[in-house]
């Protein structure tokens, strides 16, 4: 039977090297070796390059859409907001090798994983979205959970792959910074 | 002698595949024949498939560089970020695949064109950056500008790719209601 931990291994082992080199240029043999197991692993756990992607995804999906779901949760306006932003963060934090495929990957159509990267974008754009479209009718709700999307991941990685020596607040408080323009004067 | 038409040519198409597949999937043969130009040719005008994303880059943050220091001019303040956000948008509507191309690779390092990426990151952010700095003290004016610099970027893809109907003026709204978020009450 596969080991969770394996498989675990197997994608942590491929989210490194996907995110550092790109899908293509990564083979099931860098995997094998970077996870320390053997080729016949790798394919006996996961049926594909592909589908370790899809599992990098899916996995990292999850634990976003949990986190930003609970942080909304008894919330609304701004307030859910700034939760939800400092849950994503919390993700790119910690996940920091799935964050850059998605970023990678998310306006590139037509892929095998195309659908799992479109619950990527469901799970984050529109759930900003729904809080903001009664608090800014004005607003196409959408492009606007997109643009806040756009800010919290963009100085998140920043962060993590220029700044990682700076505290957590500090990216909070420049995310809440711009959300605070959503409320109108 | 090397036409800058036929230049011009092989750079959009080898935008065009490595924005859809990315770059190690993207054969110097494929870009060839998307351009109409012999094999030979493409190696004639560029050394190699990483001296056309080089050129790719370059011309991009070219465009960029000159559109958001021409809107900054003169200006400071939100006034100054509201306009050289109109320029990035500008661009990434004009380039689209130059801006998923930007996305896809502002967070790899180690790449053999790490320092065209750093003169993008230096063009977009820093210029957002300088101007948020005295603005807001209380912020890393840096990671402010990741932040407003990942709003354009992630808003104005998503307008591209997946909500094209709509007019610029509703990305550019999104945009300057988060910028509002900047100027202190």
């Amino acid at each position: 039977m596969a080991k969770e931990s394996t498989q675990v291994e197997i994608l942590d082992a491929a989210a490194a090297l996907i995110a550092e080199r790109g899908y293509t240029a990564t083979s099931v043999d860098d995997i094998a070796l970077r996870a320390g197991v053997a080729k016949g692993s790798v394919y006996y756990n996961f049926g594909s390059k592909a589908d370790i992607l899809e599992a990098i995804l899916q996995r990292g999906v999850g634990r976003l859409s949990e986190l930003m779901s609970s942080a909304r949760e008894g919330r609304e306006g701004l307030d859910a907001l700034e939760h939800m932003a400092a849950a994503a963060i919390e993700v790119i934090r910690d996940r920091t090798d799935f964050a850059k495929i998605l970023a990678a990957e998310v306006f590139r159509v037509g892929r095998q994983w195309e659908e799992s990267i479109g619950a990527v974008r469901e799970a984050a754009i529109s759930q900003f979205a729904e809080v903001i479209a009664p608090m800014r009718p004005d607003l196409d709700a959408h492009l606007a959970g997109g643009a806040v999307f756009g800010s919290v991941l963009v100085a998140g990685l920043e962060w993590m792959v220029f700044e990682s020596d700076r505290p957590f607040e500090d990216v909070l408080a420049v995310v809440k910074a711009l959300l605070g323009g959503l409320v109108k004067a």
